[in-house]
């Protein structure tokens, strides 16, 4: 069995790389890249793989790939892929709504995934965090509504994204590569193009994905998304609107429960996420839990939670899928 | 006409004594700090001003005071002050809900200053900035509903904060003089200490602070209060649930007329609220405006801004009150 990273020297790429030997995934890895990348090597199992230029013919081979491209690249070599009956696990946005792909998070969704016709799409970062941390509470208390405001990572733009906060960290002078503006000690409420709406592409995401996912065409969440000078976990301030009154203590023993989370909520000793504390790994902290005071009916909740991008928003996630397809 | 600035040399009071100099506010000026301050000199006006020891008999000769202490030690000063007829515009959170104290914000409510017995409080510092980009919205739309995640400064730590954020960017391991744990390319969603229902003292603020200023006790208001790895602007992503019909473009033409606020709301070209732009300076950037797409009936908005919580937030708006006094 041969398995391909396509986009293997990225932020996403390499961390698939590191998730795939940690989960001891069998079969023979193969790294993809642009042509610039050729012949850099990476340590896999303990041996060493070159990276190959990514071509028609790089599917001749391969069994499944994990795609860590943008989507242009993810546009010109997924029929590559597809001419090689190459089953794809891809991390771009160029597929996840369409009608025949799958969108999965494994530990809500795991049937959907059979259900593919050669590519399963993994859903956006900040998605994946929020939907596993309220996915116990969406099947205890019905999940009307999400009012969300998220702190986002400088590796949600890559390589370039970290390196910038790297750099501007200790000079604030040097200009951006990843982002509009400074980002040390700054923050930009953009992330990605805004539609006439002044609605931005990433603010879209958690609505169409999650209803996607959820397999709920009413679902309404509203979002701004605030992109913060922190290296790799995502942190977000969620208020839900539930068909049923909440409970704080049922929300609480449920996250204690709930697959891929860890419940991190006694502030007055200061238990709470923090995403220092969920950086490079692959559980969603979540806490902070408070009926919603500006909901007198007692149907809102508040909350917080963490979870690191590169990781279970992006790598581990498509592995874990991965994992499921070859089980 | 003597003005005192009570805790002349902390971060709040610094700024204190640069507005009353840029506004060019008439009368001496006496700085009063604690004994370990006592020598330090500053330069007001041209003339170098020794800082004192706060003392029983340091009002003596005082008429307006304008307070930069925390809780504890405004207790112990403000008798001093009234015993001496002075007129008090305190900064500390101490007196701000008393029914006798106004609380102001100029923009919003210069008609309580009249109200007052020697006392005036300045509100929190996320609040006046929320409340100075929300005040024509609600004169327009009715706001019955204030959903806010905030992002703030390490300056609302005082110099302390500010120092934790500088030397920890350089090096994470030196630990948190003004935090419960690191700060740099971190969070932490804790300001202020926690109740029993797990709300943080902050996050009560935005509600109680806003209902007196407004006069509506009907006000509803959840927070989330998030400290950030930023110098000295706080900003903040609030959604609004109001009595009317929302309209976007009314929204922005009233930010554009409304006093203490600028419009940067143009997404498609960059242009939207940033921290690093609203610091020093005494505006609140208001912008990010969008129709609540989780709310189908149109009554609700979404939108963010920054302003420098030093200034506005703290100094600038105790110094206008001040203004307002003497005038």
């Amino acid at each position: 069995m041969k398995i391909a990273i396509v986009g293997a020297t990225g932020a996403v790429g390499q961390q698939m790389l590191q998730c795939l030997e940690e989960r001891n995934v069998p079969g023979e890895l193969k790294l993809l890249a642009s042509a610039r990348s050729v012949g850099k090597k990476f340590t896999y199992k303990g041996q060493e793989i070159a990276v190959e230029e990514l071509c028609e013919e790089s599917f001749e081979d391969v069994d499944y790939a994990l795609g860590a491209t943008g989507n242009d690249i993810t546009k010109k070599w997924m029929p590559w892929a597809k001419k090689n009956h190459v089953v794809v696990v891809d991390n771009s946005s160029a597929y996840r709504l369409d009608k025949d792909v799958p969108l999965v998070i494994p530990e809500i969704n795991p049937e959907d995934i059979q259900k593919h016709h050669g590519l399963i799409a993994n859903p956006n970062c900040a998605t994946i965090i929020a939907l596993v941390a309220l996915n116990a509470l969406r099947k205890e208390f019905g999940i009307k509504r999400m009012i969300v405001s998220t702190y986002q990572a400088v590796s949600g733009a890559g390589v370039k994204g970290i390196h910038d906060l790297e750099v501007q960290s200790k000079d604030p002078s040097v200009p951006s590569t990843a982002f509009p503006y400074q980002i040390a000690y700054n923050l930009i409420p953009q992330i990605g193009d805004f539609d006439d709406l002044g609605i931005s592409k990433e603010e879209w995401k958690m609505q169409n994905e999650g209803r996607k996912i959820w397999h709920d065409d009413n679902l309404l969440v509203s979002c701004t998304c605030v992109r913060v000078p922190i290296f790799r976990s995502h942190s977000e301030s969620i208020f839900i609107e539930c068909e049923k009154e909440v409970d704080v203590e049922k929300a609480r023993a449920l996250i204690n429960e709930a697959a891929g989370c860890v419940l991190k909520d006694d502030p007055k000793n200061g238990v709470y996420p923090m995403p220092l504390d969920t950086t490079n790994q692959d559980l969603v902290f979540v806490g902070r839990f408070r009926k919603d005071i500006s909901d007198p009916t007692g149907h809102s909740l508040s909350l917080f939670c963490c979870g690191d991008q590169i990781r279970k928003g992006a790598a581990t996630n498509a592995v874990q899928i991965l994992q499921e397809l070859i089980k």
